[in-house]
This record gives structure tokens, C-alpha cells and sequence, in this order.
């Protein structure tokens, strides 16, 4: 823990804290290499910044985004804005020379994604796109699994991506807390908020997605704007369907909405191999569920694994509590952080980069192109 | 229970199986206006017919359908073969002024099917089309819940039928225990079996489907002949997924497949709607899953209903045990046949009826076309 | 399917349609050596049970159980009734040389049980007490795999009942529906009609129950008798709690109670070995749930069994559906009617015999003469 | 935030580790009226007791606690050593002026724990045990909802705590790792370690428990002692069930094991009221399940609450993340943390404080005394 990794954090909203959480926890649970050091937090609005930057224990705070890639001090920024800021600043801060850890969806869209990819790549610099799912222990155990072949030969891949909070007309677009309505803002709706996140973990465990079929929907047609209080035409997709094929032959069918009464954050994933079977859902992020065919016959079934045993060797798990005991959402980024300093300390590139991202950003535009379309499109290899 | 109702039954099978229980149970748990009588029992194989008929107490029994339709005797003809012949049998029976009571789908695809339609209603003969799912007592509730608007608008409806039995390449196609493989016995694979009562009950709970846009899957392309021992290639579609638009203006998300190991019959249907969802699943066909977005804030969560409880309003329940004590697979046919003779009696249609069967037939033929031609294809309203 | 078995039933309750339907029902789907004939019900109101020998197809009726017992068509006498009348009619039935089937508890208390034990055996007829949840296949499966040794050495047996349907002080005891309130009739309350059921389970999954130490409570102290209209003190046990040492070394620790609100009829039993666990519950009885040491350690994790599947070796299975498929209630009794009748084809004793009722028996005695004294009492041995 | 609250940490290991952490993190997520300072760590190895505040940020180190009670810089001493020290060092802590937090359970006996709450009360000053579950969100919802009426009169409280760790005979006793399995560091084993958690959170949820009756076994005998490497006999209690009677007139069973194979840290609650029923485990701490019998009938069902709804009323939940994302174990002693520090600010008692712990000891003791003569021992009032 001798070197120290100075931190630059740019936005001070839900995504803000999530970061700063992690950045404070990780060095008491795992030996990292580099030590981070919260130097300064940067927010539109002053007064909001400083109580931020207190509340977290930045040394300081500024409002101009430009100011923390300038500075000397500053060996990572982290891009915890909406996404219409991110190619922008992530693009000045390669430049500058800076590491990048952004948060996902990396772009608006794929031109933007190609551009920070270039940037990144031209000048060198570590850079991580923030998909935080991959590293719930569960999640990361299935990635395991299906790399060792446990599964044998893919049939099917099946996400959903759930919530309920816009279903009332009455929410408002735009502004701090509704953003990701506003489809300047967000760039789209559900699809680049959650079935990125789908995306990025069906890549992970199940290679290459090539073709998309799709349809959305925008069940509330207009809302009033957070800031301008009019009513304006909502942009954003509220739903999204889409099946696809993998390159591996297997099928996908994906789904998310924010209209599925009675689902908060639903985030599911099921893969039905030849030998095997995996389900997970967020909102028992501890478990995963196995069904393994090779069970004798009368004793086949779901095994409900509640993945918090170190022993057993359960991804991260050597680093917290003990069996039983288990961990929630916000430790997904402590991992995230862990593994981002050690890879950064040995001169690795930390997995998903700003190239994985934008491989999702392809499906997502994909995607959206099919909606409009009504027919299948092709994800461009490059 | 004073007037009768002599059953001719057409096959000796799985279907043949579950409709002869279905007969013999129905008088000791229902007052139903008109005792079945098992007066017929005929199949192909002269000593198989026998046996079955022995085993199921039916007076005699004959290897030629044509036998038990000209036959005096006989109210009500019972169709339980494979779905080539569906139409065939079905047509002669109404010529010949039959009830009729036939196994989905109701035809190999939907010119067979109107040609059923019309032949019974020409005839103005009693017909259903044998969706027993919808009798689930769980299925039942679900669509009282709806009809009396406690969902309010709805968004989405998902349902899926999961199998895992032809994982294996060594499974043949063809013959008494896999015609479901043989494309010329079954018309299409998962779609016709399985999509069918997903499609059904999706309909009768949601409305019409307007338009469908799907893709599927053949994973095994030759499998032998069970009869003729020659490696044919597979006709049928393994897998098929499909979404949707429904009249009602929600998305319908679709699939099936019988390649999703750990999955043996998980027929499951999710509803979202504006107040609130229900999901329900054939491997617990006992319990309905019911979230009330109206429920007091901190006590709202998924409510998972033992559908046991007659003094609580479930539907058929008063004709079984006490609560907490569930009935199986078996009893939809049951309700099936008590609805149909009280339906019968009264000279009323008992639903499914073939029209219904028909527009399920549709969807069905519209799903395959567009896996076909990779772009929505619009269900035709008549 | 040769030859036959006349069946005199004696009780037209809960339990006589049970039985009756399970007589019915078992020809169709076992090969049973003797076919049941439904030849006389009896029952003490006589309209009622014209009715019910005609609902089910019995070929008379009578009012007198002597009846049934003198007559020279009956083979079996099925015990149907309230608890206090089970050892008159037993006896008498065992002197006339019938074959008994007789519903739990086998009495109102072991000085009775004992006699009806003697009756049988002196008589060499054969005899069983209808314990029906060891032939739900689940329970049924637990039993294989506690016996192939498959737990280990068992450390810990954990059993309930729990009910909420007396909660309401305006229930009544006595009469024909509340019988089970009324300690004349029924002997006991929670202890005799619930704890029954998981003591039998119990000895017969784990062996013997040496010593016990209970508590019960009457919730509700008096109700009114549905016959008399008086307000009468309740002199059955609401609730009852008992832990106790079985032979083996092994904990035991089981609960029934009417007043657990939200349980409806919800046995459950946990075993715990050295190397393996079983779960189990009666309002999912188509599941087991398994946990298995000896599985990999990252995939360790409760499996759920759906036991449908009779490829993978399910118990009594072969005879229904296909996987997935689930049976109910109902269906335990027709297991247990077919493994009587092919016991007495072969002049062997069928499980539990009243000798076994017996013990079961004395276990609930010792338990409410634990509860009176506040002290462990040890069962006696003979 | 303007004061501090100097916290001097006796101890390094599991607990430790986990109060350390709540410090750390409750200034992030609460606004508490006093920030914690990390001031000294102690414990007995000196490389040991240095890592650890290396680690986790304490200013300095030492190896003897009198040492960290004679500072005049530390206002808090925080006791998460095995219970045979807690006494002596709360006492001397007492009398030295500090604030106390003291890991559960209080002491090794009720004596020590008399003089423990002696010591605090007459040196008035703020104390509290560390009986962490009651902050578990849903476990907080419960005591909220029972508090306010909702389940009406309660007729039954059912708590295990199973775990597995010590089936293998290798386990030794003794030492760093496994001092809960020597009784002379832990007093007692299941008892004092796991039904102490059971019995505090029952007695907050449902009032005092006034008699018991236990039973309590020693499956393993002897073991080898980590430090000596001598076979000694196990003094512990590998096992304990008990029931018992509340002062509301209630039933209480409760039950804990390390030799229920397959779980981990299964704490449960379940509460059975007249109108509502709740249950609770600590493997799915994040879900509260919740039985309404004044739903309408044929929706009632068991609620699973995901107990993360901010804007639903969820208890602590508005500190934290969205809807849908879970906080896990390390949480609830932030929770524990926050009231502690609100409390000390207002100078007022922060529940549990040590004369509740004292309350808990003494039903432990009440217990181990019952198994021991096998009869019911009154839980002393005073």
C-alpha cells in the first residue's frame, strides 16, 4: 500500500457516491497496490460540490470539470456524469494524459464510443468503462463456470432488466434527479441505462452478440421538463424487446422496461447449456442458481447457492465476512475499484475498457436502428 | 345427474390418459348436469386399444376412428391423436352431428383449422379446443383479477414453455413417443405445443395479438426415424422466440424452447400492469404470484397465493380438500370437462372453442412466417 | 386385475371421500393384483349417505356400521370416523376376520390403540393405519435416501404443522364439521390430528423416539358445541411444542399449532446428517429440497427437487405425467391403496401397520403427559 | 459533524474488523451529531494489533487494554474480545469515565454481567451491547409493525440459528480462530454465541420471556485445543432447543445448532400474530415476508418485501442506494453506529444497553440451567 493513486471525481450523484464509497473501503478489505487518495470532487453547483466533497473526505472541490484534468495531482478521473458529458471529458482527460474509470453507458452512441476509444488508445492511458454487475460475486462465478465448460455447448441467453419507478405520468424529464428520462441527457432510455448493463454481462459470459430483431415503446408520451417545467415530447424508449443471435450459435432474448409493476431493479440473467444451467437476479445478488444434469437423475434440481463462501471459493468472498454473511450492492464496486488499482499497478488493461464498451454501445445502437426499423440488423464487427 | 353423455374417445395416449381421468372423476367432485359414459376407446394398435380400454373402463373398443363417429352411440367425440389428424376426424365428426372436443393445436396450420371452424359451425355441434392450462385454478383467478380491471392498464405480458427432453441427438423423430419431433405428424415443434397455450391463455387474459415478430432455432438438424431407422432431417423448430404487439396497445415478450436444461414443463406468464402484476408457473401450478402497487408503501412486495382455499374465493376449489391442500396436473381436465358438460347442457359454447382455437392457430402461423422472413408479420383479423 | 377386494366404507367425511377416490382412481393408474370394489358406505345420517354411496359410486348404503362388518361381501373395512369410534369398530371388524384400513390417529390413546393391535394380530387380519404423507413421492424419496445412508449419521430432526383456522373464537367444537375441537371425539387436538403426522413421518424417516418434553396451550378456552349450543371449556390442546431424543443419538424438535396465521396446512420436515439435509414441505409437496457436503464447494447450494420426473427414478411416478407434471393430495392415497393391495396379495404386512400407529401413539401420549407434568417422559418401549 | 467521538478498539478479529468498518463509513451515509476518530487499536500480538491499524486507519496501536482505558483521549472502548474478557475490561472502562460498546454477549454468566451493568450505571456512563440483527432493516420493519398493532395478539415466536462449521471432529478448540468452541473464553457455545442474537431480538420484538424448558447436547466430546495441542473434553453446547412461555402469554421455540449440514448463518424469525404473521432469515436479510389475514381473501398470500424502498418507509433505507439494491451484513452495524452516536449526542440510552444484555443473559442461563436439570426454570426477574 505504499504508492498512492490520486483521485479526480467528476459528478456528485448516485453513481458519485457509489465511486467514493469504494475508492474509501477498498484498502481496509483488500491489499491493493496503490492506494487511492480522494483529492477533489467536481459538481455543476458549488455549494453541492463542497458538501459533497466533505461528506466523502475530498481534499477539495470545483465546479469546472476542465480544472481536475489540468491538475498535476491528478493521476485518475472518474466520470460519474450524465452520458452526454462523458465523450467530452473523457476525451480531454486522455489527452491529459489521465486514467479513465467512466460510467456506463460509455456514449450516446457509437460515434461518440468510437471517438473516446481512439482517445484512450492514441494516448496509453488505463481506462475502464463502469459496468459494476460483472463483479457481484455471483455474477463473476458464472463467468467462471462457463469458462471452464461446465455448460458444454450454449443454447440460450435470457435477460430481463426490470423497474417500475416511471410508470406515473407525473414524473417529470430532465433535470439532476430525472435525467436518464430526458433523452438529450440520456441518449436513450432503457435500452443504453439497462439492457447496456444486459449486454455487457451477456458479452462477458457468451461472446459476441451479431444480429438484433427489436421493438420498443414509449408508453407516456410527453412530460413536463425538471427545469423549463413544459410539457415536452418524451424521446426515450421506456421499453425495450429485442432477441438476437450470438456468434456461438446460441439465442438471446433480452428485455427491460420501467413499467413492470411490482419489479424495482430487476436485473436477471438465465444460460441453458448442454450440461448445465445458471440464473441469477439483483434482487438476491448472493445467490446463484445451478442445475447441473450430471446430478444422478432422482437428485437433480436448482441448487440455491448462497454465494458467501470463502472456502468454498467464491469470488471476492475471501475478503469480507464469513459464510452466511453476505454483502450487497455497493461492494460490486469496491471489487471494481480492487481490481482496477491492481491492473493499473501492473500495466494491464482492466476489463471492461473503453473497446468493450463501445462493443456494447454497437449492440445498443443496433438495437434502437431495429426498433425503427422493424427488421433485423447486423452489430458491425469493427 | 340423470342424463348421460357417451364419450367416444380417439386415442390412447398421454392425452387419451388425462381425458379418460378427466371422465371418471368429474361426477364424484362435480354436480355436472350430465354423466359421461365411457362407451368407446379406439387406436391403431387393436391390442393397445384393448388395454386401454380395459384399464380405463370404457365398454369396447375399435382401431377405426370412422367406427365410433357413425356409431349412434356416441354424444360426444374425443380427439387426443396427433395433430395431423386432428382435422380429418374433427370434420367427420360434425358432419356426423358430434360435440367434439379436441386436443391442441387444433390443426397443422390454420387453412386446416377453419375448415374445423366451419365444419362446426355448420353442423352447430358443441366443439372445444382442449387448452386445459386455462383451468389451472391459479390461471382461472388470474383472469378474473384482470377482467375486474384491478391491473388497470397494462404494459407487458411475458410467458415462456421450457423443456429440456431433446437435448440429446440420440432422441429419434417419428413414432408414438416422439411424433412431436416429426414435423409431418406435429406441423411445427415448439411453437405449435408448447407456443400454443402460452399464446392461448395469453389472449383470453390480454386480448387479441395484432402483430408478432420471431426467430427460431433447429439445434439438432438430423435425428433417425423412429419407425423407418433412417437419419432424416428435423422439420420442426427446436426453439422460437417471439414479442408482440397486443390490441390493448402492450408488449407481448415470447419463447420456447425444448433446449433449456434444468427445465422440464416451466410454462410461466408474467402480467404488468399499471396497479399491479402476476406472475404464475406450471412447475408450481398451485400458487399465483400478486404484487398491489396499492398496498401501504413499506408492506408491498410479491404475495405468493396458495390457491387451495375455497373459503377465500378460489376458483374450483370448493370441489376439493381443504386449504393448503393442492391438487395437481390431472384436475384441469377435470374443470375442463365439468365446464364443457355444464356448458353442453345448457346449449352454451364451452371456450376454447375452435373459433378461439383458430386465432391461437394464427398466431401460431404468423410466428413461423416471420422467423421466416426475419420481419413482422401482422396477425389477419379474420 | 383378476380378482377383487369389497370395500365397506364407514364414514362419508373428509376422509371418506379420500379414501374412496383413491379406490377409484387406483385401477386406472397401477397394476394392482386385487381390484377395489366400492360396495357399501355407511354413515349415521341416512340421507347423507345415500348420497355419498351414490356421488361415488358405492353399490348400497346402511347406517349401521355393524352392517358393513357382519356382511359376508365386505374383504376390507375402511375407518373413516372421528377417533373415538375407531377402536369399537376396529375390534369388531378384526373379530370378523375383515382386513382393516383405519385413518390416524389410530386412537384416542395407547390403552385403546393397544387393544386394536391385539384385535388384529389375534385375528391375523390385515391392517393399516392411514398415515398418508409417507407416500407423497417427496417424502417417500427422503425415506430411499435417509436409508442408503446418504445423510450420514442424523443430528438434527426438525417438524411442523401449523394451521390458522381456529384462531376466530367463534369456531364451534363438536358436530360433524368441528369434531376435531371436542376432546370426546377427537382424543387430543393439535397433537393427535397434527403431530400424528410428523411423528410417524419421523420414526419412520429416523427410527425410534425414546424421550420427550412438551408444552401446550389452549389459546381459547371455551367455545360453543355446534350440537348443544352451550358454551363448553375447550379441552383439546391448540398448540404443542415438544423436543425429544431419538434412538439414534439424534435431536428431535416439532411444533403444530391451529393459530399460526398465514399457514394453512403447512407440515414440514428437515433432516440434518453429517453429510446431506433434507427439506421438505406439504404446501409444495411435488419438491424436496436436498443439500449435499459432498458436492464442489463454489456449487454447493440447497437443490430444489421437483419430484416428477420418473426417468430420473421418482417414487410412484412411472404411474403419472410426464416432468414437470405435478400430482397432488390426492394422489398419496391412491399410492397408498395400491401398496395395500399388493400387500395383501402377497399376505404381507403394508406400513404402518396399527402395530406401527401404535407407537406412534404412545409418542403423543407421552408428549401430553410431558406437557401436563413439565418434565421429560420416556416412551414406553412396549 | 462538527464533534468527535475517539474510539479505542480492544480486539482485531471478526468483530473488530466489522465495528471498525461501521466507523469508517457512518460519517459517509448519516449525518451523526459526532464523528468517530480511530484512535488506538489493541489487542495482544503486537504485529497483529499494528497491521490492524494499519489497515484500518487508527492512529496508533498498543498490546495492553488498561492502556487504551487510562487515555484521556479516548471517549468510546469498544469490547470485541471473547467473552471471558468483556467484564473485566467494561468495568475498569466503566470506572475509568469511557463510553462503552461491547460485543454480545455481555459476559460469560449472569453474575459477570450483573457487575458489568453495576459498574456502567453507577458510573453513568452511555453503554451499549452490540446485538447487531436488530438493525438489519426488516428485522427493524418488524418491530415497528408489531409495535404499532398490526399483528394483534401474538400466539406464537419461532427463532433458529443453524450453522455447519463444526460438524468435522478435526475442528480444534481453543485459540484465535475457534475460541467459541472453548467454554472457557466462550461461557457457553450455541447459547451464549447464536441464541443470544435469537433471544434479544425476541424480547425486543415480543416482551419478556419468563420460563423455559431446554434441551441442549454435546455431539463431538473431545477436542484438540489449538494452543496446547492436548485431546480435551468439549465443554460447550453444540446444541440447544428450548421453548417457552412470554409475558404476553405467547409461545416461544427456539432452537440452534453447528450441525444443521447446509446452513451457513440461518438466523429466522417468525412471528404469528391474530391478524398478521411475519418471517425473516438472515440469508435473504434483505427481504421482510409478510402475511396480512385482513386482505381480501382470495388474494392473501405471504408478501416477500425487498425491504431497500426508501420512499416505501424501509427503516435506515433512505441512507443508502436505490430500490431494488441491497445492503448487506457490514450495514447494519453502520446502523448500530449512527444510533450510538445520535443517542451519546442527546445523552440519552441506546437500546440495547447492557442491563438489556443483561436480560438476554439471563434467559441464556436460565436455559443451560433447564438442560441440565430437564425441567422448567423461571427466568429471574431481577
Amino acid at each position: 500500500m505504499a504508492k498512492t493513486l490520486n483521485v479526480g471525481m467528476i459528478g456528485y450523484g448516485f453513481m458519485g457516491r457509489a465511486h467514493s464509497n469504494a475508492y474509501r473501503m477498498v484498502t481496509n478489505f483488500f491489499d491493493v497496490p496503490r492506494e487511492p487518495v480522494l483529492k477533489v470532487a467536481c459538481g455543476l453547483v458549488e455549494e453541492e460540490a463542497k458538501a459533497f466533497a466533505k461528506q466523502w473526505g475530498y481534499e477539495s472541490h470545483c465546479t469546472d470539470w476542465r480544472q481536475v484534468i489540468e491538475s498535476d495531482d491528478i493521476d485518475v478521473v472518474d466520470i460519474c456524469v450524465p452520458n452526454n458529458v462523458h465523450a467530452e471529458i473523457a476525451i480531454a482527460a486522455a489527452e491529459a494524459g489521465k486514467m479513465i474509470l467512466c460510467e456506463k453507458p460509455l456514449a450516446l452512441d457509437v460515434a461518440q464510443a468510437r471517438t473516446m476509444v481512439e482517445a484512450v488508445e492514441k494516448a496509453g492511458v488505463a481506462n475502464m468503462a463502469s459496468f459494476c454487475y460483472r463483479r457481484v460475486p455471483a455474477v463473476t462465478l458464472a463467468k467462471t463456470l462457463i469458462d471452464e465448460g461446465l455448460l458444454g455447448r450454449i443454447f440460450h441467453y435470457r435477460s430481463v432488466f426490470l423497474q417500475d419507478w416511471t410508470i406515473s405520468a407525473d414524473v417529470p424529464q430532465g433535470g439532476m434527479a430525472t435525467w436518464r428520462l430526458d433523452v438529450k441527457a440520456a441518449g436513450s432510455g432503457v435500452t443504453g441505462d439497462l439492457l447496456a448493463h444486459c449486454i455487457d454481462t451477456a458479452m462477458w459470459h457468451n461472446g459476441p452478440i451479431t444480429r438484433v430483431n427489436a421493438m420498443t415503446e414509449t408508453f407516456i408520451k410527453e412530460r413536463t421538463h425538471a427545469e423549463t417545467g413544459k410539457v415536452e415530447p418524451v424521446g426515450i424508449d421506456d421499453a425495450c424487446t429485442f432477441f438476437c443471435r450470438f456468434e456461438n450459435g446460441s439465442l438471446g432474448n433480452f428485455e427491460s422496461t420501467r413499467y413492470a409493476r411490482g419489479h424495482k431493479s430487476l436485473f436477471t440473467v438465465e444460460i441453458n447449456g448442454e450440461h448445465a444451467s445458471i440464473r441469477w437476479n439483483l434482487h438476491d445478488l448472493q445467490r446463484l442458481e445451478w442445475f447441473d444434469h450430471r446430478d444422478e437423475g432422482r437428485l437433480r434440481g436448482w441448487r440455491s447457492i448462497h454465494v458467501t463462501d470463502h472456502g468454498g471459493g467464491h469470488p471476492y468472498m475471501d475478503h469480507w465476512w464469513v459464510p452466511g454473511l453476505a454483502i450487497g450492492y455497493a461492494e460490486a464496486f469496491v471489487h471494481q475499484v480492487a481490481d482496477f488499482l491492481t491492473a493499473v499497478d501492473k500495466g494491464e488493461p482492466c476489463s471492461p475498457t473503453f473497446r468493450e464498451g463501445l462493443e456494447t454501445q454497437k449492440v445498443c445502437e443496433a438495437v434502437l436502428e431495429s426498433a425503427k426499423t422493424g427488421t433485423w440488423v447486423d452489430v458491425p464487427e469493427d
